[in-house]
């Protein structure tokens, strides 16, 4: 049986699934524990797991393998959660030791962008692909390759960081302190505080968010939904920097599927999926175009579900993993 | 043996080697055969791939496969070279047929920058890595990945053209029809058509290419060395667009070295290398910067050897080949 762990700021997701993977066996969610120290916060998530295998009728040793879904940035080489900025209290915390030694078993250990990647290629938007591209579109912008069939890691775990290639030379700053990266202009944090300073106060936006510093990318899409020029000028400016990214990915990797998560998924089709495509496909060559989806992701909800198990999945069928690699960590 | 040929459009290139491909047995050019016809053109190739085999004491039965290096567009599921600018009268030419008949064996067809880069990964400034890039930096830029150690390809066999990744979304008008292409700011062809248009009569430029329309690349470097400040400044110009997809690649790839092929050669440290190395490292995060090694390609004159032959060793060794892919092929 293979246990997937989601690790995420607010709550931790638990997954039991036969090794084919084909569907979940059972699975549960609990809210993120907060002892104050990562030994502790561990140890409880090592017994919401125990609690998940009785109820299912199993014990530790029926576990093959568990899948560890984590926020980055991690070290691989050591199997460290690094620092992770929204686990207080995590500072390289060897957490594939940690839970190799409860459970006897392999550990695969992935950044929660590469897991949630593999989740939707398996199950989600890149299914019956062969090169695959996740974005997340969240709070932060991650990616994960998928390509000839495997996750492509680089030698240190830190390919796929798509949140931060350049697309404005000298741009925006970014909260991780280069200027003019992709999360820069499309990550949820930094859309909303750009929304926040900019919103005219006449604005539907601000109506909708009663003041202007309350604002958030919800209120942004219903007021573009609502035909508000100032907000469906800011959708525009997010799609064509979005656009230019996957333009960037069709020429270098020619992935046969483009998956873009939450803000794309609440934007949906109208707003921004089919202007994103229209930006696109100008700004590629008419025959890559039919050969190159723009999706949306589609496990939503239950993409902590299938993150971690979909980590354990690559690990146990896939391609050899980083574990075996002898690389220095990475110290950002 | 393998055999490996490489079709330029101005010679052709044939090499020996042994499958295990450390060393040439053998090697010839020939200026470019111009018969008029593609078939004509074909059999004076094989021709000459006979003469080559003879001189080695050897016959076509001891061939054990083809690697065929030519400039793209391809039609990989068909084996066409489809159209390319440099080999007037050549039309969807099904080269991979008329070879495979000719031997009797396996021909893996590949386009001349995937091939190259197969070199440059085995033989030049790749050896030893698993990930490696490689941008030609020639007329055009051509580009190839190998990732995980393989050729990246894609379905279609179009990822890594990484001459036409927007790096000015909205810039200069590219060969290709699209805008803002880091080809149309690094490619040999753009950047001589710009230096023309633009070079002050009084510049260093001018004085050695005799008259601004006889300006070429080599005319820039040289005034660059000698200190011209217009000259100085284009290649400023040029870095900066370089720098930024390396910076793009690092973060999607982290390949372990890129390397940079015929201009950023002629460049050399003081003009190109060091300054790309330095505004990379400007654009990524400092713990990248000691993972990836940026480096002047290092075949040179002996890439037409090694392309073929590299390109036959990935076919041999290496990952499946695209020639058992189903897809519609593409039509540029």
């Amino acid at each position: 049986m293979l246990l997937g762990i989601d690790i995420g700021g607010t709550k931790t997701a638990f997954a039991l699934a036969p090794p084919d993977g084909h569907a979940l066996q059972a699975h549960a969610r609990h809210p993120a524990p907060r002892t104050g120290a990562a030994r502790g916060d561990v140890d409880r998530i090592i017994e919401q797991a125990d609690a998940l295998l009785a109820e299912s009728g199993l014990a530790r040793e029926d576990v093959t393998a568990v899948g560890l879904s984590v926020p980055g940035p991690l070290d691989l080489a050591r199997g460290h959660v690094v620092r992770p900025p929204n686990l207080p209290g995590w500072q390289s915390v060897p957490i594939r030791d940690w839970l190799a030694e409860a459970f006897d078993c392999p550990v695969a250990l992935e950044n929660d962008a590469n897991a949630a990647a593999l989740a939707e290629w398996r199950m989600g938007a890149g299914q019956g692909t062969r090169d695959f591209v996740y974005l997340s579109m969240s709070t932060g912008v991650g990616g994960g390759l998928v390509l000839d069939g495997r996750l492509h890691r680089g030698r240190l775990g830190t390919a796929g960081e798509l949140g931060h290639v350049p697309v404005v030379p000298g741009g925006e700053l970014c909260a991780c302190g280069l200027r003019g990266c992709l999360e820069a202009y499309v990550g949820g944090a930094a859309w909303t505080k750009r929304l926040r300073a900019s919103a005219p106060s006449e604005s539907r936006v601000v109506a909708l968010a009663g003041r202007a510093d309350a604002i958030t990318t919800r209120h942004l899409l219903e007021a573009a939904r609502e035909g508000d020029p100032f907000a469906l000028a800011e959708v525009d400016f997010y799609n064509r920097h979005l656009a230019q990214a996957i333009a960037w990915l069709a020429f270098a990797l020619a992935p046969e599927v483009v998956a873009l998560g939450t803000i794309v998924m609440a934007g949906g089709k109208e707003l921004m999926l089919d202007p994103i495509r229209r930006r696109v496909r100008e700004m590629i060559w008419p025959h890559q175009a039919p050969y190159m989806r723009i999706e949306a992701a589609r496990l939503g909800d239950r993409l902590a579900d299938w993150a971690g198990i979909c980590a354990a999945i690559e690990f146990v069928h896939g391609s050899a993993h980083p574990a075996a690699q002898d690389a220095a960590p990475p110290a950002r």
